[in-house]
This record gives structure tokens, sequence and C-alpha cells, in this order.
């Protein structure tokens, strides 16, 4: 390889030193051979803008670079791209504002930003020719960004199906592997660092959410508010319906689908069940996955890590040197991303989603009960592909519980008929409701 | 969205009206407004250049398109990306360079001709300024181009691990799966249209090595004559092969693999025996796969179909996208692919090659012969890690396989012992060696 010393430098900053900005100084730090070679020039770490200056960082930084002061980076016109690492709305918010503004392209790993404030800093980019770039803000290390909206641009995407949150996805194959409850997966997850103390979001499905909005407008066109997204997460999954899922022979998992049916666009994130052996089946632990279908190429499977500071930071600096030597400004400018030019796009209702569902109810152990459930089901045309009934687990015991897989009818169908069958004297207490993947 | 029709054209041609070139013909004619959207322009097609304008077509061309004379293109200076689909090195490479030399920017599928005259290819098209984009030369419809040259650049990539034969993993799932022989496995295949009538190049091991030469190439920035590529075909592989790796966990696949091991770069395509259920060993029929390691994005996994029309065209038109709007003439310019930048770097010779290997020989059925067999390998420091041998077919025969499964050695120590090893009078015809993944 040639001395890359003596090449052009291009200034570049870092906003929010967190585990992943700590990722990218090391990146751009350490292996700057590597930038320069896919770059053709030096990304220089000019500033690096923290909000405490005495923190231990966990990158050593040459003298001067560390600031305190955002107008360092914003009143420096050599430099030239920053990437803005701060989670949350704001003040994340309104530093890209401040960045785009001063003249910065921004590389952002910050998907709740984009969801929630992504048109707005669209057209500002825009109107100011400035960039954003957001690889990292979905899937982590699978260049999923990259690849629907440039690698795939000659297809009609007919689908994603995406495992998009590693926490969910690592508390279900610890809830699986180990027969654990959800409250100790979750426990289990905080000791691995793979949830946070608070790990609502992720568990929820709002993060799922927020990063299918992203892919579902990239894929489709198609703007989307992420929280219209029918959202279910795994807070109701329980270790007896991951039993019950391998005895039908699947694995459940929290998929975060965007599919054309019948020309309209399905949305939704949800437990899900999917048939052992697919490969979305496989996906264990932290990973995520993205298994896209366009006209012409087929079915084409992504696999990697989903999150965590180094495959986060690869990311990032892949924008930063997209960002530099300007092919994410062509990206940019061509896509017109969240513009006017994309229709607002709402999902359709229960009634015309369609889908196969599992239902889980604690029934009376008497005659008839099942005569009276499937009756309900039948009054809304709900067809009946598989039910697991099990003994009472002790003689005083006079519940059990009743499972239910149904064939293909709508969300609506099946809600209605939960509505009726909640009422029902022999059911005690709630259901469980859960998509299974055709 | 927005209409496109009144959007400014750019205007592209495709050499070669066959399987691909018509895929790609049915894109841009059919679906201009996906293309428009990506492109921000029309990519209008001007020409087609075949050789017989008699032959009957897939795609309904508009009048004056088809032509018989490639001055049409090279004399029309507004035509300014060219799609060229010949397969074969001749006339293909003076095809391309009559095209560079008139100023097109070229998107080629035919990795042989990359292979072979890739360095001559592009110091031509720099000294030109064109641009050539080939990410349809390998894997098809996975757009591992892109991927290692683009989205992983943040990384040294350690290790690709790959199925880049679509054909031979066709072949190899279907003796698995049907207990076949070779020969019936590549009739199956040509009915099925997944092997030429000659499937040689697939079989051999040639058409891999050209793909991994250039995956290499991208990823360690080590410039390598695929011919020099240790390589192994699976005309050796048995139904028997296929059965003894099943019993000891494993499938066979053809595997290319470049992986740096102690900071050597280790290329060598083979089969090679892959754990049951690691991603890789369940790749099945026609399909490609690609499992990358980088050091800081973890191991990326991208499976889809690694051939066919409509895949290939996919990648062909992603790629006259991505040149029409810029993006690939700055990463052609950036890389320097194929220049002198780069260092030749041959595979070390085999005593350098680490391994784990999979035996298999036919021996005579008397008391001694392991012991002079295994005692073999330990004068050459290999130890063994599985046997199977079983009994005799029937008590007239009497000759059985042994099978054996080292730890991990070299291949040059392998092929000593095996030299002395088909030398015993306890031996009978030759050997079978595969690799094993680790």
């Amino acid at each position: 390889m040639a001395a890359f010393q003596e090449l052009e430098k291009t200034k570049v900053a870092i906003v929010g030193l967190g585990t992943v900005g700590t990722g990218v100084a090391r990146l751009l730090l350490d292996f700057g051979d590597r930038t320069a070679r896919h770059a053709g020039r030096t990304l220089w770490l000019e500033k690096v803008v923290v909000r405490n200056l005495d923190k231990p960082r966990g990158v050593r930084l040459p003298p001067g670079v560390l600031t305190n002061n955002l107008e360092e980076v914003t009143q420096n016109p050599e430099i030239k791209a920053v990437a803005q690492l701060i989670g949350g709305l704001e003040p994340a918010r309104s530093i890209m504002l401040q960045l785009l503004e001063s003249g910065k392209d921004v590389i952002t790993a910050n998907k709740a930003l984009l969801a929630e404030h992504g048109a707005e800093l669209f057209d500002r980019a825009r109107e100011l020719g400035r960039t954003i770039a957001f690889e990292a803000s979905v899937a982590g290390g699978i260049p999923i960004i990259t690849n629907i909206s440039q690698c795939l641009s000659a297809n009609q995407i007919l689908s994603i199906h995406a495992i998009l949150n590693g926490t969910s996805n690592y508390i279900l194959t610890r809830m699986e592997e180990d027969g654990c409850a959800f409250a100790d997966a979750v426990a289990e997850a905080q000791r691995q660092g793979y949830a946070e103390a608070d790990p609502t979001m992720d568990v929820d499905g709002t993060d799922a959410a927020q990063k299918l909005a992203i892919l579902a407008h990239l894929a489709f066109g198609a703007r989307i508010n992420w929280r219209e997204i029918p959202r279910q997460g795994i807070q109701s999954v329980d270790a007896a319906d991951l039993r019950y899922a391998r005895q039908l022979g699947y694995r459940i998992k929290l998929l975060a689908v965007a599919e054309l049916v019948d020309s309209q666009l399905q949305l939704y994130v949800s437990p899900t069940l999917v048939k052992i052996g697919t490969p979305l089946a496989e996906v264990r632990g932290a990973y995520n996955a993205v298994s896209v279908v366009g006209d012409a190429v087929g079915r084409v499977f992504f696999h990697g890590l989903g999150a965590g500071q180094m495959p986060t930071a690869s990311a990032v600096v892949a924008d930063m040197i997209d960002v530099v030597v300007g092919r994410a400004p062509i990206t940019f400018r061509t896509l017109e991303l969240w513009s006017k030019r994309y229709e607002r796009l709402s999902p359709p209702p229960p009634e015309k989603r369609p889908g196969k569902f599992y239902l889980r109810f604690q029934v009376e152990d008497r005659p008839g009960v099942m005569a009276e459930l499937t009756g309900v089901l039948g009054q809304h045309q709900i067809s009946i592909a598989s039910v697991i009934q099990q003994e009472p687990a002790s003689p005083e015991n006079n519940t059990v519980p009743l499972v239910i897989m149904t064939h293909q009818t709508t969300e609506g169908a099946v809600l209605s008929a939960l509505e009726k069958i909640r009422h029902l004297s022999c059911v005690q207490g709630g259901y469980v409701m859960m998509r299974v993947r055709p």
C-alpha cells in the first residue's frame, strides 16, 4: 500500500463522546490508513465536543481536540463533516440544525430524531445545500440504508421483514433457551449491557417502529408517522407462549414488517411466530437481521450486529467517508427524502390488515367451552389452523390454557372476535394475541 | 410520487442481449419510474447492440433501438453509460476498450474478464477518465461489491467465507438431499437451467476463484492472480462424502475463502465441511452467500440469488444508476482498483496454509491398517479429531472406506503424508481430501 501521510486532509468533528462517539474517534485516530484508502484523503479529527470536559474517556485524544464549546466546530469553516452522536430529541435536534446552518454535513445514528423530526431536518439540510447521512440509525452494523436506497434501486421492494431491536431479540432468546420469565430475561439483558436501565422503548416496540418508518420511507417512498404503525411489544410474551410456539414449529421474534399486499402497504411491529429453520427464526441473541424481497432481485437476507460500540461506529465512519468523497451528497440530493415529493401514508385500519394469528386464553376446564369459543371465531369467519389444549396442571386447578392458531384472516376480524370472547364467562382474564408469519 | 416524465434524460445502451441483457432492457423500459426515482433522471435506453438482428428476443424494444453496429453507440456522444453484457474474454475485452475509448462509462457482469484483464481495463479507464462498474460480476443479486468497497470501508476485513458458485451449490444440495451421484446432480442442474451444457468452469472452482480474486482485491487491497489461488472443485465429491460429513455434523459446500491468518492472506476455493446449523451450511440450491468479518463491524452475513436473469439485471441497473448519478465514478477514482498502488500478492505455499482436513481412503479390511495409516499421519505431526471406519459392504468385499478428520495442521503436512499413504499397499486407489471449516 502506498503511504497516505501526504494525502490531502479533510477536517471532521464529533459531537458527543459516548459509547459510539468513542468508537468513531478510535477508528479515525488509530486506523487512518483504512479511511484514507477508501476516501483518497485523511479524515482529520479536528474537534470533539462534549458537555463535561472532566469525564474519563475511553480514547486518548490529541491535545486541543476536546472542547465543550460547540462554536469551535460551527465557527471553523475548515470542518466539513460532523458525526453528531447525541441521543434523544433535544438538544440533538437544535444542535443538528446549528451544524447544518454553519455549513456542515451531518452524520447521525439517532433514529428517534429522524423518525420524529426527519421532515424538518431534511428540508433544512436541502435548503442549505447540506447532507444528512444516517446509515447507523437502523440495524447498526448491517448497511441496510445503503443497500435499500442504492444497491436495490432497480427493484420495486415488495417486503421487508426485519429484526431491528437487538435488546428484544436477546430477551426472547434468553426466554426461549433458558425457559426464564420476561422479567428475568430483562434483568439478564441489563447485566450483559444489552438493555438500558429503563428498557421500555426497546421492549414496547417503539425503537423498532421508528426504524421501520425509516426503512419503509426508503423502500416504498412513503412518508409514515411511526406512531401510526400498529405496534405491540414483547412485554406480554410469556415463557409458555415460546413453548407453545415451539410445539407448533415456530419461534417468537419481534418482527418489524413493511409489505405490499394487494398494492397496499402493510406495516406493523409485533411479536410474531416465525417458522423454525427459516433465516429470521434462527437470529439469536443481540443480532439484527433484515430480509428484503425485491421484484427483480428476489429475497436478499442480511444479518449482523444491530448495536454496540464498534458495529455502530463502523457505519458512522463509512457514512463520514461517503459524505467526504461526495457519494452521500449525491444520494441525499437525488432521493429528496422526507420531502413533499413523497406521499403521506397511513397504515390501513385493522379490517384491512390480513394475517394469521396466534391466540392464547385461560379457559374453564368443562364441556362446551371449546365449542363456545370456536363458535365466536366462526361467526367472524375466522377458521382455525391448529389448537393446543392441555390437561389442567393439578386436579384442583379448574382452568386450562387454550392456544389457537388461525388461518389467514384480518386483524379486524380477530379483534372483534376477541372483544366477544373476552366477555364469555368461561374465559378468565385477558388473552394473548400475536402474528404468525405465513 | 411526482411525475417523472419531465425529468432530464440520460441516454444509455446495452451491448449483448442475452439473458441478463434482456433483463436489463426490461427494467429500463418497463420500470423507468423506479430508476428515475433513484437517479433523479430518466435512464433512456437509446441502443441495444447485438450480433444477430433476426434472433427472437424476450423483450419488445422500441423501433430503432436494436442494431448490430457497435458504432451506433461509440459514435453517439449522447450515450453516457453502456452495460456491456457479453461473456468470455474476446470480443468482450476489445469491445470494452472501444467503449471506454469512445468516452463511455461501462457496466459489466463479466468476472472472468475482470479476473483476467482487470489491470489493463482499469488502467485504461483511469487514463481516459472513465468508470467501470462491476457489482453484477460477483454474487449476482447480493450487492457484495458495494458492501465491501463502500459500506464496510471503516473496517480491516479479517475474513470472507463465501458460496459464490450457485451451480455447484445446487449440485451439492441435490446430492445431499436426494442421495444422488455427482453426474446425476449435474444432469438435473442442466435440466433446471442452473448449469451450462459444459459446466466445467462452475464445478472445477474456476468461477469461484475468479470471483474470490475480485473480492479479495477489494477487501484486502492485494492484487491476486486468480490462477494462483489454490483451487479444488466438487467433481471429486462423492455421495458417500456427504453422508460421512453429515455423520460428523457437517455439510459440504464449495467455499471461497480469503482470510488473514497471522497477518498472512490465506486464499482457497475448496469443497469444505461446514458445521450444520451455521449460516453457510444452510445455504441451499442455487443461492449464494457471503460471510464477512470486519474488525469493527463483526460478522455480517449476506444471502441471495447469485445468478439468474433478474437478480443479475438488478445489480447491473443499480450500477447504471450509480454511474449516471456520479457515485460509481467517485468510488472508481478513489479506490484505484488494480492499480500499482496495490501490492501483487501470491497465496502462501502449502506448508504455510493452516487448516483442518477431511480425508477418505479405501483400505484393506485387515488388522494393522489403521495403525499403518495413522502412523504416517503421526510422523507428519498431524493429529486426528475423528475417524469413521465401517464394516465392509459384503463379506466378499475386502476393502472398506476409512474417513479421517484431522485437527488443525497445514495443507503441506497433509499433502506430504498423503504422498506416503498413497503408496501403502493397504490403500486402494486414490484419496479424497477436503477442508473443514474450524
